[in-house]
């Protein structure tokens, strides 16, 4: 079983219109409700490649209660366990006219007491797990070492734990040791200011610098021209045969999940990322986030060059 | 006792963000939930100049459910006696960034038996009141002469009716004999392609096009200008006495709101126009459509000049 949690998950509103034209009045064509939030996107792409997961978290409100009904239509395979707070989830709009205008809602403010007893609900379910999957930024009230405490008790469970956050809330969770992060280039450049994160060697470096911090494997991600992974086994470059276009939102939960696949069925480091390039490029293809291209992902995972660095 | 109606409500989302940028994301800073709809906005109006109203309409699904638990804090003279119906009632999102951007949804589609019931349950409200108000938009699948309905039915109950509607869903409804319609400019040209409606003998003309419908009342706004009113007692014009700024949304509802208040008084018409003169410049003193600064509409309405023309 595979865990994915989404602390601030969110009801996902896509509005279709003509061309947004500020401080006009459009009409919308289409309306989109989808349950949004990293980590479900993760579950849904391991629901497509036929794993078994439980997707935790918290929702509130009117809006997570719409999200959870959401998630009712979700495959069987993917199964549900959220915890429910008092604040409201929040929602995210996003204007579509071709390309994309997004408004993210702040969302709810978490009480301590609602936050223990997450972690206790979150302690029951790494019992059933062999992988931990935990995804996306902090609502307020958390403490900044939410994920460190999260991290924490799983590698107490002997739960593998992928962390995939940003700025604060990674920096605090790094000395509790993660299997995997997934930085972005903002957090390897500040870990590495001098490094030339062009080169391989650069991102090699700066990769180093945060695995000095307690984590096992660095994954960088160098969009279409695939990943670079620093990890306990030695450094890997990973690139796919040719570029996908289409949408890049989702890319990154989907490399994250095919990894978490990976370790689920102990695949070395070589076929992980072969899988993790394949399932980016794949959710590329695929027209929404969290969606994946299976034809893509097969057809593109044996063509994916791994070289050790 | 005064009737409102509002058949396609909203759930009206405020966003307030720094600067709308197209194709960017955007963090939301605050969030205001509001019941909304033009029908609804009268009834506060009405509630705030002290009259009881009973406001009725259309609602369905989760925001609809929403709507009603906002509408739940409304002051004690202001009741509600919504209908329900299966489909989901439209969100509204208003990006403020100073200036405004809107995103309406398209709304639900309401079913023939849910027509049917509601007007039922409209001409049982019409039994305890005095004045009717009809306001906005029809939400898809009711027929283009659901207000020509609705009017009839007010008719035959001895209630005065007002409707504030326009395009097809007005002239459908002018046949039916409303007691007063508040065209927009783009239905006054449509009646009267010839007149100048930048001066009083056009809009004279446009009205008097209009009222051979089988109308009572044709009100035209002119904005900070006032109205000019074709009544079966005449023609008139109300001028207020100075110029007062702030947001124009929701001042035809004040408009609207204050002629139903003086019918319900029976208060001839030049007092009933300078109230409405005075009531819509006071909620475009108001920060919100729907409110009304009572201030400023009673320093202004012995202000207004009625001048029959």
């Amino acid at each position: 079983m595979i865990l994915t949690v989404t602390l601030n998950a969110a009801l996902d509103l896509t509005y279709v219109v003509d061309a947004l034209v500020p401080h006009r009045a459009h009409r919308v064509s289409t309306v989109v409700e989808k349950a949004g939030g990293k980590g479900l996107n993760v579950a849904r792409v391991l629901s497509h490649l036929g794993e078994k997961t439980v997707a935790t978290g918290l929702l509130g409100g009117r809006n997570g209660s719409r999200v959870a009904e959401l998630l009712g239509d979700s495959p069987a395979r993917m199964r549900t366990a959220f915890a429910t707070i008092a604040g409201e989830t929040r929602r995210t709009v996003v204007v579509v006219d071709g390309d994309a205008t997004g408004f993210w809602e702040p969302g709810p403010v978490v009480t301590e007491a609602e936050w223990s007893s997450f972690v206790g609900h979150y302690t029951a379910l790494l019992t059933i797990s062999r992988v931990a999957v935990l995804s996306g930024s902090l609502p307020a009230g958390l403490p900044v070492d939410a994920y460190a405490v999260l991290v924490t008790a799983a590698r107490a469970a002997g739960v593998r734990v992928v962390l995939d956050t940003s700025g604060p809330a990674l920096a605090a969770a790094l000395p509790a040791g993660p299997d995997l992060v997934k930085p972005n280039a903002e957090e390897l450049a500040e870990v590495a200011p001098d490094a030339d994160l062009s080169t391989v060697d650069g991102v090699l470096a700066a990769a180093s610098a945060l695995r000095g911090h307690g984590v096992g494997t660095v994954l960088a991600s160098r969009g279409p021209e695939g990943l670079i992974a620093l990890t306990p086994d030695g450094a890997f470059r990973a690139v796919p045969p040719h570029a996908v276009s289409g949408n890049p939102t989702g890319a990154g939960d989907a490399c994250v999940a095919a990894i978490a696949r990976a370790w689920r069925h102990r695949t070395p480091w070589p076929g992980a990322l072969r899988d993790a390039v394949a399932a980016s490029a794949a959710a590329v293809a695929a027209p929404q986030a969290g969606d994946l291209d299976t034809r893509t992902f097969l057809s593109l995972r044996h063509g994916v060059a791994v070289t050790e660095l």
